[in-house]
């Protein structure tokens, strides 16, 4: 398929653009030259670069549909398929490190889905200079995750760059999951009337990385909660049920945090949400600590949380079985799903306004995962 | 599973040596207190890290086998899935570029196990200040690739890192491939007698991106072999025949070149290996680049031939469908599977002596792939 130019974007005004040809195919229209640390942020720098880049030229009916893994017909199996490229800095931090947030990170896309996470490759790309005592605790405690997760790592590959071409370590792995025929979860299921849950507290997992790298002290150390979320799934899907459909939705918000993975589901279900701030959980050292930094909590990346979009009627059940689940323990309904404002999330705030929760722009939290 | 000391490297000096204890967790005995180049060599030092480091953290029956690809039986199905970061520099050559590479080099190592290759995931880390125009080409050189290969893009990912901690773009390609019932590939297979196969010539990939790297200028240019085999080695499974399980083993011989691919054979079927020096396809350009870099092409990169292993009373007639195929055109019977000096590949010379080929130690050159 071509590389296509979306139509919207002839509008702009051309000095801005880059459109010089290579070969026979033409660049996209493209806000920026140069590639800037905000198209990394999951927020709209990032959607621009898959939707003008990496859409038009690999478009397909599994890759278009922009879930956090793809599903697999293969012989008489759904297969879930996700790969994800870690490059968070410190590479250790307050709970957790590089290695272990490659596991549960993509145990979870693959979670996200109703997967059964099976096998996982990894592929390093290693620094010259890397200290192999770093490395070997990296590799234990990815070892650790995937004992943790009931996962296999059944193949992978290493290379290593000059120093000063890297950064210590990165980590890209990808999963392999089974998907029963009964489930059904994807960002285009929410509708009108669903309950949203969030699994727990927001913004651990960011703000644990941010005060490693500001070197902030707090009374209570905050510590991220990388976790692999696939058991909580496996009881939310238990809940007891007449229907086995009701879990429309799930997604780990962690790059751009609650509010942009909400935007996520709102476009791709052409539904609105509501919010209700009072309900949604924050730790007091994490608001503390984003009020120092002048973050916003619902922009903060997770590592251990869940957003999932349920049957009005089974919200409270399905509440109740996630409080019962140690990652699930200050689960709350947070909002509901609406027909009014289609792809766009609202919230009522403490004091009785409202408030739009668009997504972010570029980057607030570079390098968090 | 804990982190194991291999027996037999407790003999080395200990203050050549790393064992700082972290957690409950030692660590192993390992040459290196940092990594260098040549740990990414695929020679020696590689399999010192897989072995030391990797696999006693990650051991499992299938990822043991140490193929380039896992094996694995999903429901009715037998799986292939391989990952390989690329990180070739400069990321354009003759021949290809960084994105061409990452899909042929996935499609290869599916296509080594006999696997149909299906669906690819990619995830990037690109760096700060990459120029778009430079994406857009790589983006859709993959795109090109991908179409050429009848595989498609089901999933990925992309994160930046800052300027100077990354270099231009890293690429990390996972695949997914189908493995027919009656196949059944793998390196431990190859037994005395067998003849071993090359598809063509040897050296071209290591020596275009040399060439370019070094600004070297030559009568004819050497371009990169870059391609997928899938489709020749669907060819070569096809030859007629009344057993069906001839092909013994297939493996492309990519960083360490073809030296480093047979000791790797021999090494995981106990068996030796008898090379021919003067059946061994190598262009006259390629090897003119060699001696004035003084290296040695059979321990330089390939990434579009493959050698395989064959039963006795196949080789010809799979010889033949070799070269009826575009990328089997030079194809050669380069030399036999022996019973005597298992574990070691050796060469008879074109003035009739004969020459050990070792794996390669460290790095000839880095970052070829």
């Amino acid at each position: 398929m071509p590389m296509a130019i979306a139509p919207e974007t002839v509008k702009v005004k051309e000095e801005e653009r880059v459109s010089p040809v290579f070969g026979s195919c033409p660049l996209p229209i493209f806000d920026h030259k140069q590639i800037v640390l905000g198209h990394g942020s999951g927020g709209k720098l990032t959607s621009e670069l898959i939707e003008k880049i990496f859409l038009p030229a690999f478009s397909n009916p599994i890759l278009d549909k922009l879930d956090d893994q793809a599903l697999l017909n293969i012989g008489d199996t759904r297969l879930a398929f996700t790969t994800d490229s870690f490059v968070v800095t410190p590479i250790f931090f307050p709970g957790g490190d590089i290695g272990r947030l490659a596991v549960h990170g993509t145990v979870n896309d693959l979670a996200m889905s109703g997967a059964r996470p099976l096998y996982l490759s990894a592929a390093f790309i290693l620094e010259e200079g890397l200290r192999v005592e770093d490395l070997c605790r990296v590799v234990e405690s990815m070892r650790a995750a995937a004992a943790d997760s009931g996962v296999h790592f059944v193949t992978g590959d290493t290379k290593v760059v000059n120093r000063g071409k890297g950064d210590q370590i990165f980590i890209t792995t990808t999963g392999i999951g089974v998907v029963e025929a009964n489930v059904n979860i994807s960002a285009s299921r929410a509708q009108p009337g669903d309950c949203i849950l969030l699994s727990g507290t927001i913004g651990d997992h960011g703000m644990a990385i941010m005060s490693q790298r500001e070197g902030l002290e707090f009374e209570s150390e905050i510590a991220s909660d990388c976790a692999s979320l696939h058991d909580l799934v496996a009881q939310m899907l238990a809940t007891p049920s007449e229907t086995t459909d009701f879990l429309h939705c799930l997604r780990d918000p962690t790059r751009g945090g609650v509010a942009t993975t909400l935007n996520e589901i709102a476009k791709a279900s052409h539904s609105g949400m509501l919010l209700h701030e009072q309900s949604i959980p924050v730790r007091e050292s994490v608001r503390g600590a984003c009020e120092i930094l002048g973050l916003d909590p619902l922009y903060v990346a997770n590592e251990g949380k869940l957003l999932a979009v349920v049957a009005p009627e089974m919200g409270e059940a399905v509440l109740a079985r996630m409080r019962q689940h140690p990652l699930g323990r200050d689960a709350a309904i947070i909002g509901e799903v609406v027909a009014t404002h289609p792809g766009m999330v609202l919230m009522k705030t403490g004091i009785g306004g409202t408030r739009v929760l668009d997504v972010m722009f570029g980057e607030q939290l570079p390098r968090i995962c």
